[in-house]
């Protein structure tokens, strides 16, 4: 197990009707609010409805920054800066999913950043200080609502990015698993692959030693392969949502990659899908997965597989090694299947066209000495490789 | 799953050499140390020097609380209140294990109040404000480094009694594995059983609907079950250490409990022997641990001990239910004696003396409406059985 430092301040109000703690919560931290959310969802389903009232009732004075993206744009992160610095908000309220989160931090990392709040997400400049962030989750996906991270896209350099500082985390999230009873059938499932991404991310890694985090790992990943397909078919299921929801926040909050090398690879090769095509997220991840670990077993690789194949998959290990670890993957491919996500990029409008300039940006964006990820570094060509098996 | 409020403020640093981050931890919320240790194993090991080395260098004052009892008593937190009121400290810093920590916690919460600190652990007053705590841990069990509990005991009244708020969590914890190479064979075991004693109290819950918090339970005793025999063997084995010690922070900081009804019954069993006998904790839990599981066995319960058989002791499946039960029961009471812990009372000293008087005690003293625990709460007669059976 490798060392490491274990901080995760974000208090978490969870269950049916916690939206009432938000009275008492936000009047600890701020005086006026910048409600944050997406395209209107949440006036369909009601929650809109329930914190403008509480607000109100509280007599807390709040602005409101609609419309935010599903990947949000620097665009709107400094029209949230600049609401904020003219109406002296001193408190951010996102009220959806990870979009609206991850523009909610990075408005509070800017606000106290007087030059171009990019320079932040690029490291071209440190964050110094933040407003405080409090959260209503309405999607278990990105588990941005437990984590420190912002993942920003620039549309004019075609960058998608992620803006990682320790400040930036909620100070709490409000987690009503009712809220996404709501979530349609392929949001739910693309929500479910990109928890199972991040726990992918984090279990294969080549640290041996963190075998509790590993076990941890995959009692994530059972909880998503259990519940993600009853959500889809049963949107009402308060298990499956209520499960669904706090695997959201485990699976990246850092109890899975605490003492692990787990410098992840497939997310940064799906952020470039999104930089170009504005696919779902979760969705990119699906189709890439199961080509990523085709393409990376080897006889080095291939513990960790099995390893995969007996513990989540339950596939018998008496089986040959091999055996186990294409069974695996394949498994992997079909559960994406069966929660209606497609297993090649052109399903979703993705073509030859720009394959070369993803796989460069991928390098060019996250790599570290022109290679991506750690379990197995990729580099261009590998990544090149991989898109056009999943085309 | 049911609602809950998560809160895990403290922070770890974690792993070898981790003893460096005092330097700069202490100054972020203390001037004068209360240095709080037990009979003296930190000095044979060399952690005393090296603390002692790290305050003096950094020019922080510090006064010494010796002595701390395996299971602390109410004598030595009143003596740690005196000696912090007289010689204006303002941070507390256990070197140890649960009993230290659980002493300073006591310390950190009496300071601040007038009367006898015994009201705070019964609850007849309520904490108000505490002193900060940080903590060198050079043990693996209670997981006291990372919750918000002080078991106290009343040599008096023989009680043994925890007091819980959150405000006497600690702001850190450091844990160095490396400290616990010199942890005894026997100490070592009952460390390991006192893990998986609380992992278990967290996993037999009536709550069906937490699969997420059982699957990390079961990981976690998974972990206790793989690493517990290695470094009871190789004491030095960094591996197992560092997997056990951060499995004793994970077991009982509210990861496995949040979200269920787990209200523990071989604790509150458990505490009534060491109030008249002071065996050694764990041991205490892991004699008596196989013995209450056959006790509360029955067609209502039989679900949850099929679950542990075939997810924890990797049973087959297609057994008879009542089989998987039984055999799951006695692998655990196997794996305790592997440990090296013996399956009887007798064989600590316990006789028939003062069965009454514990069954009682744990009632009286943990019992709700007259009985302890909610898998299956347990009446005078049934602890008394148990008593019994495990003599």
């Amino acid at each position: 197990m490798l060392n490491f430092d274990y901080s995760i301040p974000t208090e978490i109000f969870f269950g049916k009707g916690q939206i009432e703690v938000l009275r008492k919560e936000i009047k600890k931290y701020g005086k006026k609010v910048l409600l944050v959310y997406g395209k209107g969802s949440i006036k369909r389903s009601g929650v809109y409805d329930q914190v403008v009232n509480i607000l109100k009732e509280e007599n807390i004075p709040f602005e409101e920054l609609s419309g935010v993206e599903p990947n949000p744009t620097l665009e709107t992160v400094k029209k949230g800066i600049k609401m904020c610095r003219e109406n002296e908000i001193d408190f951010l309220l996102p009220v959806g999913g990870g979009s609206t989160i991850d523009c909610s931090k990075a408005i509070a990392a800017g606000y106290y950043y007087d030059g171009d709040p990019w320079d932040l997400v690029i490291g071209k400049a440190k964050v110094k200080d933040v407003l405080p962030v409090g959260v209503v989750l309405t999607i278990a996906a990105t588990g941005s609502e437990m984590d420190a991270t912002a993942v920003i896209t620039n549309m004019e350099t075609k960058q998608k990015i992620g803006l990682k500082d320790p400040k930036i985390a909620p100070k709490f999230s409000i987690m009503d698993p009712t809220y996404t009873f709501s979530v349609s059938e392929r949001q739910t499932a693309s929500g479910t692959a990109d928890i199972m991404s991040h726990t992918l991310e984090n279990y294969f890694s080549r640290t041996k030693s963190a075998y509790l985090q590993d076990k941890l790992a995959e009692g994530v990943l059972k909880t998503c392969i259990k519940y993600g397909v009853i959500a889809v078919k049963e949107p009402d299921n308060y298990e499956a949502r209520a499960n669904l929801m706090w695997a959201s926040s485990l699976a990246i909050n850092g109890l899975l990659s605490y003492g692990k090398d787990a410098s992840w690879t497939v997310h940064p090769i799906e952020h470039e899908l999104s930089a170009y095509y504005n696919v779902t997220h979760g969705i990119g991840l699906a189709i890439l997965t199961p080509y990523w670990m085709e393409y990376v077993l080897n006889d080095d690789t291939l513990y960790k597989f099995v390893e995969y194949g007996i513990n989540v998959w339950n596939i018998d290990k008496n089986e040959d090694e091999y055996n186990i670890a294409h069974r695996a993957i394949e498994k992997t491919k079909e559960y994406f299947n069966l929660l209606g996500i497609p297993s090649a990029l052109r399903e979703v409008g993705i073509g030859e066209e720009n394959l070369e300039n993803m796989a460069k940006g991928a390098v060019k964006n996250r790599g570290v000495n022109g290679k991506v990820g750690s379990f197995v570094p990729l580099a261009y060509e590998d990544i090149l490789n991989i898109y056009k098996k999943a085309l």
